[in-house]
Order: C-alpha cells, then sequence, then structure tokens
C-alpha cells in the first residue's frame, strides 16, 4: 500500500472518520483535510485547508502530491442542504480541486455522489447503466453536474475516476435529526417514537459499510458510477419495528403517527451488482447489528 | 438606463472593449473589470478584480451591487484555448461569480457561449431551440456545463438568464493569427495570402455587431440561448476573395494554397429568428464595411 498517497477530503465529517478508520484497518496511509480537525482526524495524517480557496487548495495538492483522492467534502449540514446555494460552492470547489490534482499527478479520483441523482424506477432497483438521471434537488443536480465535469477531467488527464452514488446510510455519529438517531432517541428515554405509515421502501446501509465500500472503490481500477448500498428494500416501518425491538420498546411505536409525505417514491433501492462483482466488496453489516450498533451509540453519546 | 448597474467582465479584452464603447454609444452606465485595466477600462468605470479568486469576486460584487451582469471573461488565447486545462478554472469561477452576483440581487445575467457547443447540420442553421448540443471541444464542453449550471442558479434566485451563443466574429482588435487578420497582413505587405479550399460556410458577424447585440440582450428580458451571427452561410473562399479585392490585390490570393483541415465541418451557421425578432437586434455592418475595416485596422496597427 505505500505506492499509494491518498488524500481524503471532508476527513473530519461524519463519513470521514469512519473512511480514515477503515484506511488504518486495512494499514493503508491516509492523509485526512478539512477546515479543521475533527473526528478522523487524530487517526491520519493531517492537512488543515479550505476547499473554497483556491489558494489554500493549491498548497494542500502541493504538499500531500497526492495519487489517490476520495473527495467527500461537500456541503452537508442536515435540513438545509437539500436546496441551499452553497451547493454551487462545492461543484466549485470540487472542479477546482480535481484540476489541480490532476496537474500534480493524481491517478485516480473517486468523486460522491448520491442516490438522488437517479430517476427512481417504482418497481425496480436503480442501476448505474440504465436508470435515467433525473435529480429533483439542487444537492442532486449539484452532484449531477459535478460528476460531468470531473470526469471530464479525469479523462483528459488520463486519470482513473469512480463515483460513489450513496444510497440511505445510518449508524454512527450521524446528525441527530436523521431517522434512527431521532427514532433511537425516543425510545432510549421512553418517549412514543413517532414514523409515517412507512410503507415506502428505502436502501439503508451502515456507515462502517460505506466507508467499506468507498475504500475498496479507491483501491480498484473500476471505472464511472458505482452505487453504494445494501441491495435490499427495507420499507420504513420494518426498520423502525426491529430497531423498536431491538430497544425492547415496541409498545413505544406509533406508526403511522406522523403523516407521509406528498409525493415520497414508494422506492428508492440500489442494484449493487458492480459494487459486488466488479469492486469486489459486500456490505458486511447486517440490520440487527447495524442497529445494535446505533442504539448503543445513543446510549452512550446522549 | 441609470437604473441599471451593469457590470461587464472580461472588459479589458478583444470583444469586452467593444462592449464598452457600445455602452458609451448608448449611453448605458458601466462598470468594468478584468485582473488590469486595457483597451476598455478608460471608457468606464474600472474595478480591478481576479475572477478566479473567491475573495476578489466578493469584494468586486460588494463594491458594485450589480442589476446586471454581462459575464465575457474567459480563458480565450488564440490556438491555446480549445484544450487548455484552464476551461475548468473558469466553470468554477463563473459558477461562484453567478451565486454572489444572485446573492447580492443582481436581476440578470447574460453568460457568453459559442456556435462550438452545437451539433451543426450540414444543410440547415443553428437553432437555439432544435438543434442539438454536442461540443467536441474542451473549451465547447465548458461553455456548456457553465451554461447549465449558471442556469440553474438564475432560476433559482428568479433572475434573468439568457446564454449569447457567438458564432464567428471578426475585426477589430482581434489576435494577428486569426483569418482575417492574418490574410489582411499578407495582402497589405504585398505577400501572397494563402488559404484552403475555403469551400466551408461560416456565419461571420462583425465584432461591435457582436457588441451592440449583447448589449441589447443585457437591456431586454429575453431568457435562454440567443445565436449571435449575421446569419449568412459565407463560403471562407469568398471572404478571402472580398478582402484582396478590397485591397486590391486579388493578384496575391493563393486559394487552395494551404490542405483543408480533415473533418472540418461544412457548415456553421446561425439561425437568428431570437436575437432578430425577440431581442430586437440586427446586425448592422456588412461584409464590405466590415472587411474595409479590418484593411484599415491592420494598416495603421502593423
Amino acid at each position: 500500500m505505500s505506492r499509494h498517497r491518498l488524500l481524503v477530503t471532508g476527513a473530519s465529517g461524519y463519513l470521514g472518520a469512519q473512511v480514515i478508520a477503515a484506511c488504518r484497518r486495512q494499514g493503508v496511509a491516509v492523509t485526512g483535510t478539512g477546515r479543521r480537525a475533527g473526528l478522523g482526524s487524530a487517526a491520519c495524517d493531517w492537512v488543515s485547508a479550505d476547499l473554497c480557496d483556491p489558494t489554500s487548495v493549491r498548497a494542500l495538492v502541493d504538499a500531500v502530491r497526492p495519487t489517490h483522492l476520495l473527495h467527500l467534502a461537500w456541503y452537508v449540514e442536515h435540513g438545509r442542504f437539500w436546496e441551499d446555494p452553497r451547493n454551487h460552492d462545492w461543484i466549485a470547489a470540487s472542479v477546482l480541486l480535481a484540476e489541480q490534482a490532476a496537474q500534480a499527478g493524481c491517478q485516480r479520483l473517486i468523486g460522491v455522489g448520491t442516490c438522488f441523482e437517479y430517476d427512481w424506477p417504482e418497481d425496480s432497483d436503480c442501476d448505474e447503466a440504465t436508470t435515467p438521471l433525473r435529480p429533483q434537488t439542487l444537492y442532486g443536480r449539484a452532484k449531477d453536474q459535478t460528476r460531468r465535469i470531473v470526469q471530464d477531467i479525469c479523462a483528459r488527464h488520463g486519470m482513473g475516476f469512480a463515483w460513489a452514488r450513496i444510497f440511505y446510510p445510518y449508524g454512527g455519529n450521524e446528525a441527530p435529526g436523521r431517522l434512527v438517531p431521532s427514532l433511537a432517541q425516543a425510545l432510549l428515554r421512553g418517549a412514543p417514537a413517532e414514523c409515517s405509515s412507512g410503507l415506502v421502501q428505502r436502501d439503508f446501509i451502515e456507515i462502517e459499510d460505506v466507508a467499506g465500500a468507498l475504500l475498496a472503490l479507491v483501491l480498484t481500477p473500476v471505472q464511472g458510477a458505482v452505487n453504494i448500498g445494501s441491495g435490499t428494500a427495507l420499507p420504513v416501518h420494518e426498520l423502525a419495528g426491529r430497531l423498536a425491538a431491538q430497544a425492547g420498546r415496541s409498545d413505544l411505536l406509533r406508526i403511522g403517527a406522523l403523516p407521509d409525505r406528498i409525493g415520497d417514491p414508494p422506492r428508492i433501492v440500489a442494484k449493487i451488482d458492480r459494487l459486488r462483482d466488479e469492486v469486489g466488496f459486500r456490505p458486511a453489516i447486517d440490520l440487527e447489528t447495524g442497529l445494535a450498533r446505533a442504539l448503543e451509540h445513543w446510549r452512550t453519546s446522549p
């Protein structure tokens, strides 16, 4: 692995910390970057940089001279990121970073996209090659536009490129307002855990598996878009039910107490053939284990 | 016109100087910007800024608080710009500028594209609404990508947006290596003026008409892509022949002395219905006048 000089952006974030941990477990040397040190920074070489400042980007790339770049950084404030204009700043920042890295001899770039780029089919799984793209949020559009430009940059420089479309990650230190943390916190304090009907199906994947998949994608030569999900269609009410059962508080679960969201797509599920067969990665953390971890996390970090 | 605070980027360049002159003729107050003062800068308010530096962009927008923005700036070094990676820097710079301007209350943004975004039909004119886009150069792709992102930004902020696709401008202080200057200079010094067969048809438009069309586009509410051309299909050998005749040196013309470019598209011509009927602008400088001006320019600025 010493041939690699891997640089991970957004390394102090929710997912970044997990990627740094995965590198450590697999003995992959890694440099992390972010505006300030955070969760994952103690476990890696750390270079502070502001990716929205081209001078800072140039200094970062000159200092690290990465052979491999995993670009996690983006504007992701829970509840705001869908439509925030800062998404545009991150298109610009990502384009500049990719160009600088390419000029400095980087060999492979992995960008991070989202299932929200797809026009989700109602009764089948999202396929990287055949499912049309039709992002309906600013976030989804900005990610898709970034992918197109960065893919061009990589092609021009003969640099390897892959684009990880992440489905529904859960677990770890995710934002407290998200589904699993909000249910877990209610259950743990003995309050009613309120849900919508939960009939929609989603593809949940534990955050450690997301990190493992991303690192596998860095280390293989697979090109283009790759879905990162479990490949399993899980009704949201079933996730809630299993979480409540694990907490021993099925009595607190209130399925249907919250209204369903109008127009919520019935199914957002990944086809994971590329991840499994080409990247050679299989999600390893089953739902029971993942939900147990999440409960444990919120029990100990209230 | 005092309601407008028009900011023109790239104002020290070849086209910028013409736009500043057009503003002056029409009594439109204008602020120009560029890294350094140049041709047009004495004729307008001038603010120096480096658009590739976000801090500089913010300071520029705060200082000018434009209501209208005409964004001409790009990397355009003759012969190099087609495939230079700096095209990517200008995607990023343009996205940041548009976002900053929108947040500062700008009401209308005009971006500058190119006929090289189109998949040129062989026997008809390029139409903004129906001709497919298929840019075959990095420059063309970068412009097209910029248009998509900036159009999104404008739509989100309720800001007016138009995208000027410029065809074959000539005249004024254009780069000496381009077609008209290179022929004019040869004819004026009594050297053979060598051309290819010149059978391909192009849409030439004098640079002062380009500037006039852009200013008209700033001042009307027309939305989306607008071709800027003459609407006339002119075989290149005919342009060369008329230039030589005007110079009184048809004897020096060597049509066919240079090889044709392999794969050179037979026809790149604009449909200008939108420019004429919606923007209300008609190119006014006919080829005789334009070529006479070009000869005069190269006679006096060798």
